[in-house]
């Protein structure tokens, strides 16, 4: 595969080396480096042997500044080409962790030829030297933003070729009723009497062109699935002070052991944290620090509550089991849609036999005993339009970016279309090129036809270092 | 060398696994595992052949869970007992960034034996194998705080051996004047003439034992600075409103390339971020917005700001040069010790001629200009207690630690007592016994000497990891 005229910056084959791993406060700092002489060039700041070292093999060295100073203590892997990530000659520099020493090493390596590279650039060159389609090239970043077990995983079955395998399949089905179409057209249709099986339309192979379209709507129907489990979904907390809104927040905290990320010591106003809830991630929010601020600065507390509820996928509102439902509820309780009702405290005081707020029984929960969690696990897991079948279903193909379900759906409306056509007898040189728009969709998904537009800014949302 | 008795956890031989990287929006995660048949158990959830593989090599494969379910795409590097940083098996296993990818591995590896390493586990055998002395192995930790390039390269020269090698060649000196003072102890005093060199005293070789005692006293005077570079100084930067503090702020950390780290967006009243001022690691505190919000809370800011610069090394005080001395600056200037004065926009106006506070002429500084930032740096850089012929002198052996300079401290104790005995004509078997202490916690600093409290002490202070 050529550089498709990309210019010179992504996929010049210059030598170019990033940090893989954030310089902090850990044991070691990775640095990348990859083009042709790379190898020779960190072998010249480096103070054992390397020019002729094998691919595939780690060194320990020091590396040394031109002025022969010692910079770093440092294992060195090696990669020759095309056994690479890249498929280019590349090299794996492990440092020590920390700011200065990776600081350091990336400065020798700048000093000895190399430069930045670019977002994504790492992944964009593996795409170029034909090591990965750009489905794996996306799950690649997919993998890296995975909040959950469940995005990780759907994430490496793109990796190991589930969607390029799908879509490919899809697309094979395509070209082949396309070439059916193709011979019709080479000869007049005078020449060839149609088949029983084709008598509802001009198309021949049909029914193939129909399995192609349901196959592509299943994968354009799971997108919205797949987007709640990669993005997540924000659930906001309300309900009168002192309804357990803190003690629910803490429970479901406590509950599930996968919290992804902790919010680090922010001093907002509202507590926040995201927490993995039958493999969904969700932002947690508290917002009970915000309503005890409200006495001081009463209109910006409001103003914030409001914002946070209405951007929120889910609201889960407290009606305080110890004192019943109060006005201040009821006022609340007319909200439909996005609400779930929970019944607080329930270990203390059960619901009256006939509650029923908007046609939805609340949901007894106690934070205290964990009584009604589980429900409530449910009951998120549906609000968020995940039901059990398609969790179960989560291991055949899916797409896993915008760009993919973009293609995908103008891949569908092309075939649509001509299935149209055809069905309203219209002459097979018109839904040809149709088949050919749709092939044409599947191919871009998978890199096959790609274009410079495409590329640069697929890959420019990489991270460094990728 | 054995364990030493150290208990269980510590320093038994069984795998163990860590992040040596920090999870988080990075390319790679890097996870360490080391141990007794750590090899054969990444083996168990490794897709390619890697029992047999030699050390110091790179395989590429797929970690899979015991259900065979693709976890994570990888590159394994292996090391061979005992080629490796601990002397032991060990496995760099690189793999995708992000959080539920290294997470997934992690638990993947725990479940095939591994435990979770202790903090600085992998140094700890690394030492106990005989891998680093005592002094290397702090230099490992000190490289990855290292703040600046100055403290990173100091880190460097221990973890070359420069400090090993200084107090193993005082030690061995030391070890020279016991020996020659056991063969004076071995026979009767009168059966052996005094040397007319060793007249002034009982000590034989006393110049090799004054000598000792006199790189010894370098090395613990030169610890200052070493903790000034490795820890940094807080500098506060104070004065009246308007008088330029924000700007001067800006121009430190705009002047200096090598800022370190800026404290990640907080909502503290006062600003702060760390710079590199000629390679001293400085914590710049900007007291400006301190004083803006002192009008709506104004005793929690006076408050503030008074802990701010008590707590401070060195205080900038701007007077501003527009203005002039005002009476505010006057109540202030009667600092003393801390103080540097500074003259502030003296792009717009100069100091009255004889101007003196407290015996200092202020320095005159624009942060528009740049005018006189070099002085203020070398005025910071003397307040530091730095003067250039200290800077200059930074090739030399320097203490890393705390504990080193305690132990070195202890070390001149005892012979400077050993050598007052001498002087005092006191017989040599009261002295003996005071040179073998020197040389004890000479051995203690290298590790020859060590107890299982001041490993375990040691060692826990590291990250894990390392």
């Amino acid at each position: 595969m050529t550089n498709n005229g990309i210019k010179a910056n992504y996929g010049d084959e210059s030598p170019i080396a990033a940090f893989a791993t954030t310089p902090g406060n850990s044991a070691l700092t990775l640095i990348r480096c990859s083009g042709k002489g790379s190898i020779e060039l960190v072998s010249s700041i480096f103070s054992s042997p390397l020019a002729s070292a094998q691919g595939n093999t780690v060194i320990h060295g020091w590396i040394v500044s031109n002025k022969k100073e010692k910079i770093d203590d440092v294992l060195v892997s090696v990669f020759r080409a095309p056994k690479s990530y890249t498929g280019e000659d590349s090299l794996d520099i492990c440092c020590h962790g920390g700011v200065a020493a990776g600081k350091a090493v990336m400065e020798a390596l700048k000093t000895s030829g190399f430069r930045d590279a670019l977002p994504g650039e790492f992944t964009f060159r593996a795409f170029m030297n034909g090591k990965l389609d750009l489905t794996k090239a996306e799950s690649v970043m997919e993998l890296v933003s995975a909040k959950t077990e469940i995005s990780r995983r759907h994430a490496v079955l793109r990796l190991s070729g589930s969607l390029y395998e799908e879509i490919d399949s899809i697309k094979k089905m395509l070209v082949g009723v396309l070439a059916a179409a193709e011979i019709y057209l080479d000869y007049s249709e005078d020449e060839i009497s149609a088949d029983a099986e084709e008598a509802e339309g001009r198309l021949p192979q049909k029914n193939i062109a129909l399995e192609a379209l349901t196959r592509l709507k299943k994968l354009s129907a799971g997108w919205r699935i797949e987007r709640v489990y990669q993005e997540g979904i924000t659930l906001v907390i309300a309900g009168c002070p002192n309804s357990g809104k803190s003690s629910l927040f803490n429970a479901l905290l406590k509950e599930d052991r996968s919290i992804v990320t902790e919010i680090p010591g922010t001093t907002r106003d509202w507590i926040e944290a995201w927490v993995s809830i039958e493999g969904i991630p969700i932002r947690l929010i508290d917002t009970a620090g915000l309503r005890e601020t409200a006495d001081s600065v009463e209109k910006l507390g409001v103003e914030r509550s409001r914002k946070l509820l209405e951007e929120s996928d889910i609201v889960l509102y407290l009606i305080d089991g110890a004192r019943g439902l109060t006005d201040e509820d009821k006022n609340f309780t007319v909200q439909g849609g996005k609400y779930i009702f929970v019944w607080s405290k329930c270990d203390i005081a059960s619901p009256p036999e006939s509650l029923n707020i908007n046609g939805q029984i609340p949901i007894c929960v106690s934070a205290k005993t964990g009584d009604g969690l589980v429900q409530l696990y449910t009951a998120i897991t549906l609000e968020a339009g995940i039901n059990d079948l398609q969790q179960s279903d989560s291991s055949s193909a899916a797409l896993g970016t915008v760009r993919q379900k973009t293609l995908v759906d103008i891949a569908c409306g092309s075939l649509e279309e001509a299935l149209t056509l055809s069905d309203n007898d219209e002459p097979l040189d018109l839904i040809a090129p149709l088949l050919k728009d749709a092939v044409s969709s599947l191919g871009e998904i998978t890199g096959e036809i790609s274009t410079v537009d495409l590329l640069e800014k697929m890959f420019s949302s990489f991270c460094v270092g990728k």
